[in-house]
């Protein structure tokens, strides 16, 4: 047990501790991250990198009466064990554990639930301006990396705030990463600042030599006295900030407490915005983080003493088939561009990226900017795939809309993650994407039911003439095999996967294969079902669930996603527009935000098994009568509600 | 017909004009669009405010090698009249007539259709980069205004340009508007560049002061070669500019063409991301305009004489007493906050700002942000009234779901423009908005029968303690008288208007008055219709609702809005998750894009109308028996789909 870190129940404790206890404090810090997330996995290396920020701005600032909001809010660890949540840490991302992100219902030090990046400083003014309403005296802090910073909505508060002028302090963790390298001219800018001696050139310096220039006209006078603001430009690091309304404080060494607390208090007592730029190591302190910190940015349960993640023997994961087939594809086909929001790794474009470096685009964490420019290269011909999960493709709704969709541009989503995701919780789940894209005209929305299927949708997508979306879930596939021949898929056709009498069970993506082991268990019962994989959330394959209608009367669909709006919803909505009255149930996610926790928990709470899938189908078939093969259908009311 | 005008059909018809020509054409652009929005309606002022600019642009570039992307786009009527469409000019903004907005189907001038904010530097960088893959040798100009500017996809989009360094003109459009007054430290620092003499010294003017400086020690010269790049930040404007890797050309006077001319010949020889600074002036060469650009950025028609708006002397609109009801709520309520993102006078906040001052936020355009610090202050204990018009709440999808809805933070969200807008068309209809919200957890969305309910619902917002959203088309109300007291109204409840027997309609929002006279016309046919007035379209009344299926059996929905995911979607679900067998028909915009078009030539189109309402109750009736009034239902399944 952590000595130190076992005694600190508040962040108050912090102020008993001397300087040497502090720093045996980082060291248990470090310690428990790396035993935990070498068990359950979690962001590893931007945790690390944070250790003596995070106790500095404990030392320095009050909360919960003070507030820090934590951007994106995978680096809230410290943070966590500070505030009373040691003894807790190791249920952290199990389910019913610690969030792995900050949770207000977790503890009052958690004042801002995060998830997605680049809000904080939004959230930070926020805060700031109400406490200047009500009147009260408290700082507000927002801690951001400078890879959130490439998304708009945090330049956008970057923008407001310097205009509004309250208090407010944005410290800047620049690591040179968000999780692989940088990109932006703004990250340009921050490296000039930390490389540039020209930067740190002090202000003394200047002075001086303005002071040893013997005689000057008056002329000069003037105009030496025009450059006195321009100066500032010349020798303080961070015009640009200034040049935004900003105190700039930095570059400070992230790593140095002493320095960090001073700097901060420094940071508390000036008025106005300020930004503290601080550089920080992601991963500090654990070798195999340091050198590798974009695999160790979020990472499964590794091997701590020799820094491997574990990995499962199974079959190849959705991303891998993914990226393996994309590369395949873009040899034959230079129209292929593939477009990140830094994310090369997590969805599969790194390998397409050292192949074709020309080809490919990381526009840093900014969906909104990747989907229009991709947009405009699909307009000059191109086939951008731009790759982005389904929970932050949400940044981009508008943008799909507009500039993809209205323009029928051939943009390929490759929507990673869709589908529940396990220990990120409610704020990385993607299952709201068949809802928010179904309603926009012209995209086609489909989903496969194994890896092997994700091959020949990528190929169908690369060929079709217009926006187009495939949903593929986190993780291992199912272990079909992979055909060595590409096929087109037509377009809004659904497969018939197994005949049936009695039931039809219509399922998308990969609840495909649940429904197809919920059709040999109703099998052993005497039940005949019909299982079909949808492939289309749009356009559905009207001809065959309408002759399904007709045929069987009794369908049950399942999908891996909300129902309001979703895919099951989809098809009430063809059975109204064809006047079909046709028996339907929907499994799907009710209308709440699910919870982190593994998978298999998750697909139990909802029922998206193949048991609650057969209880259906039997349950349906109890309140009916079996009897009618064919002709005109009649349905019982049931007359009163249940 | 003006002279010289209508003999430029192609933009390379300028290059025969002389400069005394050249600005009689401008003289007529200004005519023909004041002209032509004094009958029409539109974007008067930003087209004023460009007239030599965009001549400039076509004099310096060929389009459609060269391209054009206009930000937004309700400044490209100059453009449109220069490639060609002079001759249809009248039709603007009329249905089958002219777009209000740039349209790829209307000419190969215009490469990338726009109509929200913000989009054109994303744009023409996917073009420049598509240029650069394909070897090709051409310009890519954005033309975008310092509103727009503060849009965060648009600042993703200056930070990826500038680190990708690849030729791409940034024309900014500074005219200190966005639509009202500009926001942002941005905005304060394109001011300072407008209006600080320093930022005007030459760098000429510099160079003299050091050679003037008559002997000087080592360590100093070394001090003045390491200020040499120092220096360009001291002499040239634009240094923020210049340290995202842009090069900085301007401040230049948007109205002189000459001066135009040779910046942008300059510009085009530039390597790498060049950003021009034009200053204009909105609404130049017509006074009223000038005067007051806000009320001229986007207006309907007026006495070009008088420059007085017509006004119909109908009921006030839904956005004036959302206005005064929000006022006199604000007046007993100090909790309430309102925000606007760049829309006060649009939005109706006007009146609040000018009471409420510190209660008051304009963000610019940066709707991400407004709703995110939002939900912050929510959080603190205020009630923040978000008034952002449907079609541009897209933008923040996310950050409704994420930073409003999961922290059940009570947001109200003034959605105006829900529905058709008419005019501006596909870009800015507020038709999805029940689609794209209904399937978030948590978030409660209603929508008022007529302007007294919508000061119900706005009490009934203010009160309720989460995430709330109301729906309220654009334009007069119906003419409801308004109650003096304001009531709150049960969440989740709806309202029976009219009692019936044979069918039963259910309608939400404004579609309600429709359904009411379609049971009057039903009524004269001897067909007894119930009609309801759903008003939330979350949660539904279910128990209402479950009630008219039992009773009656044959519902039919109405909604301005897209069928998918929508009001009547949910209905379905409803009956599915109850196991209810109830006739349901729908009524609302199938799946495509909404052209612009008077709104009752495109309610005619979709059937919003109290005949198609009528004659689809009929229709109904015709298809079942009518003689069942109580106890179980039978429904005849059509057997054979129509």
């Amino acid at each position: 047990m952590p000595q130190i870190l076992s005694q600190i129940h508040k962040p108050a404790d912090l102020h008993k501790l001397t300087s040497a206890e502090l720093e045996q404090l980082s060291k248990e810090i470090r310690e428990v991250i790396i035993e935990t997330t070498s068990n359950n996995g979690g962001h590893l290396a931007p945790n690390l990198g944070v250790v003596e920020l995070t106790l500095a701005l404990h030392l320095v600032f009050k909360t919960p009466k003070d507030k820090i909001v934590w951007d994106v809010g995978h680096q809230s660890y410290v943070h966590k064990l500070l505030t009373g949540r040691y003894k807790e840490f190791s249920t952290l991302r199990r389910h019913r554990g610690l969030a792995g992100f900050p949770k207000r219902s977790e503890s009052e030090h958690d004042v801002f639930n995060t998830g997605h990046s680049s809000t904080s400083i939004s959230a930070a003014l926020g805060f700031a301006c109400a406490r200047d309403l009500q009147k009260e005296d408290s700082s507000v802090i927002a801690v951001i990396g400078d890879g959130a910073l490439t998304g708009g909505m945090a330049l956008e508060a970057l923008n407001h705030a310097g205009h509004v002028q309250t208090d407010l302090i944005v410290v800047l963790n620049d690591n040179e990463k968000s999780i692989a390298d940088n990109v932006g001219a703004m990250s340009t800018y921050l490296t000039r600042i930390r490389t540039d001696p020209r930067y740190f050139r002090n202000k003394e310096e200047m002075e001086d030599v303005l002071k040893r220039i013997p005689s000057i006209g008056p002329h000069v006078l003037k105009v030496l006295e025009k450059m006195k603001d321009g100066l500032k430009n010349l020798v303080v690091p961070g015009v640009l900030f200034e040049e935004l309304g900003y105190s700039y404080l930095g570059p400070i060494d992230g790593h140095n407490l002493q320095e960090l607390r001073a700097v901060l208090a420094n940071a508390r007592r000036l008025k106005g915005p300020v930004l503290v730029h601080v550089l920080t190591k992601k991963g500090k302190g654990y070798g195999p983080a340091e050198s590798n910190p974009s695999l160790f940015h979020g990472v499964g349960p590794f091997d701590r003493a020799t820094g491997k993640v574990h990995k499962s023997d199974g079959p190849p994961s959705y991303t891998q088939v993914f990226s393996e087939t994309l590369l395949r594809l873009a040899r034959q086909d230079e129209r292929i561009l593939s477009i990140t929001a830094a994310m090369p790794d997590g969805t599969g474009l790194g390998a397409f990226a050292r192949n074709f470096p020309s080809r490919f685009i990381d526009v840093g964490i900014a969906e909104q900017h990747a989907v229009t420019m991709s947009s405009a290269m699909a307009l000059q011909g191109f086939k951008p795939v731009v790759a982005i999960y389904s929970t932050f493709l949400q940044r981009a709704y508008d943008q799909v809309f507009h500039d993809a969709c209205l323009h029928k541009a051939p943009v390929v989503f490759a929507i990673d993650r869709g589908g529940m995701v396990g220990d990120d919780g409610e704020t990385h789940h993607g299952v709201f994407d068949m809802s928010y894209l179904r309603h926009i005209p012209e995209l086609v929305h489909m989903s496969p039911k194994d890896e092997n299927e994700l091959q020949h949708m990528l190929y169908t997508a690369v060929e079709y003439n217009g926006p187009i979306a495939i949903r593929y879930p986190r993780g291992a596939g199912v272990g079909a095999s992979l055909d060595k021949e590409l096929t087109l898929l037509p377009i809004g056709k659904g497969e018939v996967l197994r005949q049936g009498t009695d039931v039809a069970i219509i399922a998308i993506g990969n609840m495909v294969s649940i429904a197809e082991e919920a059709a040999n268990q109703l099998e052993e019962q005497g039940i005949r079902a019909a299982v079909v994989n949808a492939r289309f959330v749009k356009p559905l394959d009207e001809e065959l669930i309408l002759k399904l209608a007709r045929d069987i009367g009794k369908i049950i669909t399942i999908e891996e996603h909300i129902l309001a709006g979703g895919f099951g919803s989809a098809i009430l909505e063809l059975f109204e527009a064809k006047n079909v009255d046709c028996k339907v149930k929907r499994i799907g996610i009710p209308d709440e935000f699910v919870q982190h926790g593994s998978i298999s928990i998750l697909r139990e709470t909802y029922g998206l098994t193949v048991d609650n899938l057969a209880r259906t189908a039997r349950e349906m078939l109890d309140g009916v009568s079996l009897s009618r093969k064919r002709g005109p259908m009649k349905i019982v009311c049931p007359g009163e509600l249940r």
